[in-house]
């Protein structure tokens, strides 16, 4: 599906800086010399129970690509479909108050939305952000020596498949809710200011599929290193308990045949890593020489940031996994 | 449903410059002392059979919202929602086609877009466009002795029921999936030339629900003169026959103790003027003193424009059907 809108030939416009074909985040489009809008859009069935935290991650998930740009969130459409002969319309009023409070957090405006009657719920946003055009960062830019930053720990498929199997308790499904409904801001603000050379967010390929995107974009190899990649709770357990969402089976058979995985990674974090995320983390190309500071910097604010790999001149594999 | 999204309070930032809550076309959100973004967002299930028909359909539906602001279209996000399990997706294919020589037509550029499985197909786009702020055009500005133009014929709603209920030939439906696929380009341009005073679209709430609503917004009363008003080929058949979507006994009731229709008015008139329009034309409000010209210039650049009422001082009821 994603392939289908992908075959559409990009358009030849000149003010389209970045168009929908080059695996990259949000699309970006000239509005001046000097500034550009950065425009995704998301939507999705409920991946938690609570409404109010549904509509809190799907306006995160969504935004975080205009972070993952370096854009600056500005306005938000809602785009709803809701079974309305079969929920009390307080579900969707909770749903979409999440989403604003969460639109209003990134410091952006909902400026409108439709909704229609559906046989199951779906809530997201098309999201609108500005960038400066010389600031503009895409998954294309890592060069050798760049070290490779994550800001969220893996493995919400696995958990939100497991609340679905009812296989995950009321704890864990607060912990997963609040990490997919925490903006990517704060990471952006510092990436910005780090001169990183290339991002995304992760997302439905996960770890692994996002880096290989980069890897290539990018024409180098990236080295993750799995033991330093940031887990979360029971993470293993449900990978090992075989939790693991279509997305994972499907990332897994997409790149198996692409990518070399050293004999010493376990099963269950390969899983991991595999995961695809719904409001991952951001995963960040900063120079070697700004990472010193960078680190510092992180933790003076308090933004988690986890060194994850490095990246190298291109080799026979785009992804080495050790 | 439209009236939950509606429910939510508008946000109060300073650079929200029309908001969802005041029942117009699209937001208009401040980017640069002189322009503003106008964004929009729709989505249906087919109403045509032909998917190609479709993406034009609600693509050119959509950006009509950009047009009655008195915006140009500048880029499209593309909402997908296909039954990939029961349908080729060849069919996908066609609608994005569609939709894209539309948005192109217009002038914008596809950006991306999310599509989804589902049960049913639906399609449509998210609209940014751009407009000057000392040039917004919105539903607030009739004046008396304003005359009100409208740019397409009524009865899409008629007909495409008509369609669903295999009570139309394929004469009527390519007639009518024409029109719908129609852009308001031309209508738009030549309304920001000639000084409107207030303007939107026609679609869901019919003709006499989006006037009722310019008559609220301008505090005016607005009189149509049912006989001027243009109708598509078979509408007042397809009326007499009952073949009334939801949609229009929905604004008959919302309406019918809000207005007055004079006794003279044939019945399957009023069910024409109340039909839910996709894609309908514009409705303006013109100054008095520049319709002669911009009758003029319609007609020499063969855009279609029907005089179907005038502006009044406020009286007991907002909107008077003679």
């Amino acid at each position: 599906m994603a392939d289908a809108l992908r075959t559409l030939p990009d358009s030849t416009h000149p003010d389209l800086l970045v168009g929908f074909n080059k695996a990259d985040d949000a699309g970006v489009y000239r509005i001046t010399d000097r500034q550009a809008l950065v425009q995704t859009v998301d939507f999705f069935p409920p991946i938690v129970d609570d409404p109010y935290h549904f509509g809190q991650i799907a306006a995160a998930n969504a935004i975080s690509d205009v972070y993952a740009m370096g854009g600056r969130p500005l306005t938000a459409l809602n785009i709803v479909a809701f079974p309305s002969d079969k929920m009390p319309l307080q579900v969707l009023t909770e749903i979409l108050r999440g989403g604003t409070d969460k639109i209003n957090e990134a410091g952006a405006t909902v400026l409108g939305g439709h909704s229609i009657k559906d046989n199951e719920l779906k809530y997201g946003v098309a999201v609108t952000g500005l960038v400066d055009i010389d600031r503009i960062v895409t998954n294309a830019g890592a060069r050798p020596n760049d070290k490779l930053f994550l800001t969220k720990p893996l493995g919400t498929g696995l958990i939100t498949t497991g609340i679905k199997r009812l296989a995950v308790g009321p704890e864990l499904e607060a912990i997963v809710s609040h990490q997919m409904a925490q903006l990517n801001k704060a990471a952006a603000e510092l990436m910005v200011r780090f001169d990183v050379h290339a991002a995304t967010d992760i997302t439905g390929y996960g770890l692994l599929g996002h880096s290989f995107e980069i890897a290539e974009a990018s024409n180098v190899t990236i080295r993750i290193s799995s033991h330093a990649v940031p887990l979360m709770p029971q993470a293993l357990e449900l990978a090992d308990a075989g939790m693991i969402p279509g997305g994972g089976v499907a990332n897994r058979e997409w790149l198996t045949d692409r990518i070399r995985v050293s004999d010493s990674v376990p099963h269950n974090l390969e899983v991991v890593m595999f995961d695809p995320q719904t409001s991952g983390g951001l995963l960040m190309a900063i120079p070697d020489e700004r990472v010193a500071d960078f680190q510092k910097e992180a933790e003076l604010q308090k933004t988690y940031v986890w060194m994850v790999g490095q990246v190298e001149t291109r080799g026979d594999f785009s992804l080495l996994i050790d």
